[in-house]
Parts: structure tokens; C-alpha cells; sequence
């Protein structure tokens, strides 16, 4: 059985989504959805097949982009896995230990319930699920 | 017309990748695929649709694998992003001054043709184009 998990979005952190859209459109002819605003980010979404580039560029310095960027330079910032059922998904990290960041679900920008574990169970990856 | 260009997999530098696959097995229901070796590392796979998540643990501590995880730890070594024609691709790089690691495509380790991209001109990811 094909493994239903799929991965819905990479999102980039970036000092202006603009500038870093530009690549994608030249060299990679993505075309660019309209921005929209998440906890403290705007966000520019670069469709490739089912899997999103999402530009992310902080609204303030002390937000969760904001610090990632001052500290470590435009970067992946975070994976995000579309899963069939998130609660059970976050009932198989518990059983097996890995750290959650959000115990619960929480609700999304757009809506969609999502949680994110901590890199330290995910070889260094901020990971984030969604349903 | 949907973008023909697709992401083929994420590269992660690991330390052990039985250990690192354990979550992806556990948590996200993926399937393991044989282990093959390419370049300095040992890689196995986790298709999540037409994605891989790919795990690199390095052979050596003076290939670009070993010194990544040295240097940065474990993370998101490099995404890879299928285009229709890498020639065409690498032009458009060259005559936007997007800067190339690979002026030329090489052989990859499974017989593609690859070139990478310089994260200075792709917002801090290191990019590996292929066809």
C-alpha cells in the first residue's frame, strides 16, 4: 500500500520573499500565489507538483523567523507533512518518545490543524504535521 | 500549465541512518528502500508520493557529508528539484548570474545527470538540480 503521508510544504525563511521568489521563477518557472500572513510572517507560496516552496519573511525580529534569520541566515526553516489522521500520528510519538513541541494540535493561519515536534527526535529538522 | 519542474528528494545528513529512519518508519509510515552509496555517504530512502526523503550518513569525516554533520550537526543537507531539461536550467542560471558549483552537469551516483546550485544565489539552500 502507498504510504499515505506526504510532504505539503518546505518553508524557507528569507530576508524578503521577492527577491527569493525571483530564483524560482527564472530558473525553476514556478508561478507565485498571492502572499498571505502567518503567526509572524509573510508568506509567498511556489507550487511543485503537490509540494509547496513556502517563502517565509518575519514581520518583527523577535518572532519565530525573525529569530531564526538573525541567528542563522536565510535557510530551510521547517518540513511539513500532510498525515491522514494527526492525532493518531501524535498518539505514535508519544508512544515512542519522540518530543513534541505542541503536546496538542493547534489551529494553523489558514485554518488547518497542525503541531510540530521538536529537532531533537527528527535528526535535526523542525518538523511540522498537518491533516 | 502546471510547473513541470518537481522536487525529487531532500538530502539529510545524518550520523546513523537506521536510527534517523526509525521516525520516518514509526511516526510517518514510510518504507524503507534498499541502502545504496553515492559520492562520501551511505543513503537509504523514504518515498513520501513522488518525493524522497533521502538520509546521507557519511563514510568519511573529509567528504561533504562528514563535514557538514561536523560543522552543522544533523539537518537538511540540500534539495533536489527534477527539471525537464538541466542544460536549459543551468542557462537560464548562468545568464541571470545565479552562481553554479557545477558550471557543467556531472554523473551523479546513480547515472543522472546533476549539477549543484551555490546557496549564496538560492536563499542559503544548496540545490541540486537533475532530469
Amino acid at each position: 500500500m502507498p504510504n499515505e503521508v506526504k510532504i505539503a510544504h518546505i518553508g524557507v525563511a528569507v530576508a524578503d520573499v521577492s527577491a527569493a521568489a525571483a530564483f524560482y521563477q527564472d530558473v525553476l518557472e514556478a508561478a507565485l500565489t498571492p502572499h498571505e500572513d502567518a503567526d509572524d510572517a509573510a508568506i509567498v507560496s511556489l507550487p511543485f507538483g503537490d509540494v509547496d516552496i513556502e517563502l517565509l519573511e518575519p514581520r518583527s525580529d523577535d518572532g519565530p523567523i525573525g529569530k531564526f534569520l538573525s541567528k542563522r541566515g536565510p535557510g530551510i526553516h521547517h518540513i511539513c507533512f500532510r498525515v491522514p489522521n494527526l492525532d493518531a500520528a501524535l498518539q505514535r510519538c508519544r508512544d515512542r518518545g519522540y518530543r513534541l513541541i505542541d503536546p496538542e494540535p493547534r489551529t494553523g493561519a489558514d485554518g488547518r490543524r497542525i503541531a510540530f515536534l521538536h529537532p531533537k527526535s527528527t535528526s535535526g529538522i523542525l518538523l511540522e504535521l498537518t491533516e
